[in-house]
């Protein structure tokens, strides 16, 4: 509202301007390198007499789907819980997602499946580029509020090629298991955030506080996001693993470590509350704990009862986190977050990738049978002993927290460049200023 | 607010000690007897030499979602009508579901998948463990907002314990068919939770009248789940039965039944509506009742037809009854039946139930074929007469009636130990009891 | 509220009588014609000695769900912006989409899958019915507020059965391809409630202008319809296309071209915006245009390219038809859209039959291979030339422009029957007029 005419000019043409550079840029790379893959085309599939049974699609694209509807439903209403700041929450997932399926369809083609010097695309692509969002939207969740649209269109542009490499060095260089990203969409997306929200770091933000807090249906909205996202995890962890036994397996670990999660997250916020009530914020996040701490071993033979075990420990972690860490992490280490992010995602995802460690050093040949070669084909062939996986699941946490700090501080120095348009402190958590005000007049 | 110091104190440690202590020995019990199936277990899985195409996952895990989401954004959002009541109604939804899975799981799995003597699990259970969460929730419908979290996850307790007897009575020792849970879940929810709402009964609850009713956005964040259980009930119908024609067979009645109440509803709300006008409620509610009525006999050769008229007088009984019925039920039985449970689970369930005995015997070779094999194994053995399985439907019917009211009874007695923390008559239908109000300072 | 008791009177029979009439004439039309397919019939499936994995359910049920969700939850929660006009919005989806369900079973059954004078359906003619109902609820979008429901029932009875004969043409005498239905649905659907809204013309709307907008809560209400609109339209097009290669690549079509309407909104809303501010009618709608462009071309060999250029060509589109483009609408042509359908399924409708037509006309024997038969069998049968084939799509779209222009003339003719309850002027938008008003003292 006192907004100056130079600013509003500066940002009438920044958002424009960026949107059309980058899907010029986007759009010019899909026609140099973008091809359709031998299950797309529609002469390379026929040519090859299989039956349309077969095709990929029918094994992967209800779960790619269940993810798609995380990413944007989930990620999107979960951060809607601001009183003031729904329309934003909902638009720039919506701009920020949109972009980095585009994007990161091009890393990740770039890194992982060039055919003949093009990148072939097909549901495994698409579940990997929401993949993508997916840590996009979580670093977004840390800085929600105190960003400006254009600011998170080049945090997306830096970040997706941050998570493609680290993502290439786990998987494929280092022969990392981490189907449903504990490590490389979790812990990289969070820490990447937090790293990001340092460096950004408001000390005059209480100027903002009023709006920071959620209202009695804007928590309901909330509500929405949280409930997908714990509905369709099991989904999200499944989506890339092997067929058959592989996404069986996988779904069932995650259902019964969400249900831990859950009662982990209700016994904590009740023992820690005033007068042992409960507290939405814990309900809204921590019960979504479990499906983070299952992202690496979920694919693993980590038993029911393994589920139950690390759902219930992560959602406990987590919700003591939202009540005790939280404050910590902004007077001690100036770690503004504003949707917990290291709560929900930090340190479950640290949680599922030791738990990786620990249920890969475990791996024999009785317990997977024949099926050792699907989910650890490097000790299935001799190439390694099941400790030394374990050591290099170890050491792809690390590098993922290295690729993230480091990814997270190239953002903050970016995002602080001078003519980015960034909104100041009394203006934080505000739609008034990104949005045409006709439609909040009646309510505000 | 007005809560004395002790009832607070008691609180603070009823709920998360009873979550601490259901998840503790939930998880032992995990840990001695649930194993994976041989679908999910990689040894078993590759031992076998499948396809992975012939994984169950690939038939069951999309209708597995799709009630899912039905336990939890359908159930939850459905609650959510209650103007001061949406925390509570998402939350305890939540919890409740979350133990009730794990528990069943146990419960379902001694009573029917023991296999030397583990409980063998995979997507089959899921599926059943999430009908019983529904079978508890639409019992939690008839005494929401009278009862406390604590109180709730004892009923869940109990409940899950009685649905597993007598699910197992009615389809191992009678051979009934029912495979969308008319009399299984939604008869017996409805009937439990009715006799247990009339052990509760509070005579002076009109103390609460003020807050028992809707808002308008109330009853917009109820149709969120209205919608979703419309929508996915034919998933919900079909996900247990028989593969193949049986699943597409049962998804197309249930599509019809609801097509049907919902023109039913819409019929009969404004023909009994002051000055013709629709009632919210019936809208939100008896148009689902389509779902109920062909739960049982959804599977079966119902006829497109069938499923029509099936589904439009279970929309017009439902509708009928939120507008007649319920007041009388109040003020004659005693029996205060907040979301109307009754309308929309028991007299429908009913009906299904009975729908179940018509079309059961009048099964022929002609009409089933081959496939009568699938949907009347006795029958097609010859161990059945058609007239003799529609006596055993009706006698599951009685059988379930009959575990409904004693479960019904017993959860009163269970709920009304004096050391419970059960709300005040004057505080009822209130977040405030059980919830931080932080968030509730603006909108109240 | 100021309603003579005429008017009461004569709704309260209306809207019972024509539902009751209705639902006993499909039923009795049921009973008589319609019948169980080879896939859903016990006896015929089992005769076939089929496997169950071949059962066209397994194939198309995930889609078809995701189709109901769009036209249940989606345009249901689209249409919930109005500020006063929510439970009309979804309420009528509701009544209007069941109906068309039952009824276009009927027509298109008569049209296209009569076997031995029998209707057979199954889930393909489910996803046809959904599709049927997808397309008047565009056309109740463009009266949105401004009709009651035994109105807008004649109207989707009308529209039903134009709607079958418009497609019959196209698909069955004219060969034209059209899975996702750019021109059966959106063209359709938008041009027919264009002329309709342009017969019932009401000159002294403004009296109820101050109801015309949204509020807040009403505007993240509508973003749940957006959303899921957004994430299952790759399921929408691709619902009905041939198995394998066609479906997959149906969906990455859609995806991409979803992910550049998106960024051509954000840029287009932000350009024109006063302040540079975003337009949340834009978001809500145009970013949805890259699935409706799509919907001709999706099936065939666009490329991912393509898809991104049309996607963001629509998008661009559709935000300046929203800024410019409907006040001139209203204020030169005498149309109120109140959806503004002209803008998310009239043009990009029109974009997208276009498309189809440039891109049939490109169509190679190399690039399809055997892939051709499936996708253009008159051309791959020699029949037609891809040339032919283009002119012919062109073609389709002016029949189903004559066809939507007819219906919507005569639908309007329908619509202004004076013993037809139509709500005054000065009570547009608003609930009150039809529903019971319990809910709405709290918060009006």
């Amino acid at each position: 509202m006192a907004e100056s005419p130079h600013r509003a000019a500066g940002r009438r043409l920044q958002l424009p301007l960026l949107c059309l550079l980058l899907q010029g840029a986007t759009a010019i790379l899909f026609a140099v390198f973008v091809r359709y893959n031998h299950e797309t085309d529609a002469a390379l599939w026929h040519w090859g007499n299989h039956s349309n049974a077969d095709n990929e699609f029918y094994f992967r694209y209800p779960s790619f789907q269940d993810v798609h509807v995380m990413v944007f439903v989930g990620f999107g209403f979960l951060m809607a819980f601001l009183q003031r700041y729904g329309f934003s929450s909902l638009g720039f997932t919506f701009l920020l997602a949109a972009f980095a399926l585009q994007w990161s369809t091009l890393i990740q083609g770039f890194l992982h499946a060039r055919h003949g010097g093009h990148i072939c695309v097909g549901v495994e692509s698409m579940i990997n580029a929401d993949f993508c969002a997916g840590a996009v939207l979580i670093s977004f969740g840390a800085v929600l509020g105190k960003a400006g649209p254009a600011q998170l269109l080049l945090l997306a542009l830096l970040e997706t090629v941050l998570f493609g490499v680290n993502e290439f060095v786990l998987l494929s260089l280092l022969g990392v298991k981490d189907a449903g990203g504990s490590m490389t969409i979790h812990t990289f997306g969070a820490y990447f955030g937090l790293v990001l929200s340092r460096v950004l770091y408001r000390p005059q933000l209480e100027k903002s506080k009023h709006r920071q807090g959620s209202v009695y249906h804007s928590d309901l909205f909330a509500m929405i996001g949280t409930i997908f996202l714990w509905v369709f995890w099991p989904s999200f962890n499944s989506a890339p693993t092997t067929l058959g036994d592989g996404q069986h397996r996988t779904v069932l670990h995650t259902y019964y470590s969400l249900t831990a999660s859950t009662l982990g997250t209700f016994a904590l916020s009740a023992l820690v509350g005033e007068h042992g009530r409960l507290d939405m914020v814990h309900i809204q996040n921590a019960v979504l704990a479990g499906g983070v701490v299952v992202g690496t071993a979920g694919e693993m033979m980590l038993t029911p009862f393994g589920a139950l075990a690390a759902g219930f420990l992560a959602g406990s972690v987590s919700t003591l986190g939202y009540k005790f860490f939280t404050p910590i992490l902004e007077a001690k280490f100036k770690v503004q977050d504003t949707c917990g992010v290291h709560n929900l995602h930090g340190m479950p995802g640290v949680l599922g990738a030791l738990l990786g460690v620990l249920v890969a050093g475990l791996a024999t040949h009785e317990a997977y049978g024949e099926g050792l070669d699907s989910v650890f084909p490097l000790i299935a062939a001799g190439q390694r002993t099941a400790s030394s996986q374990a050591m290099h699941q170890l050491f792809g946490l690390l590098v993922t927290l290295m690729f993230a700090s480091v990814g997270g501080g190239l953002g903050g120095i970016l995002l602080r460049l001078p003519f980015l348009d960034s909104p100041p402190d009394s203006q934080c958590y505000e739609d008034q200023v990104y949005w045409e005000d006709n439609q909040m007049l009646v309510h505000s």
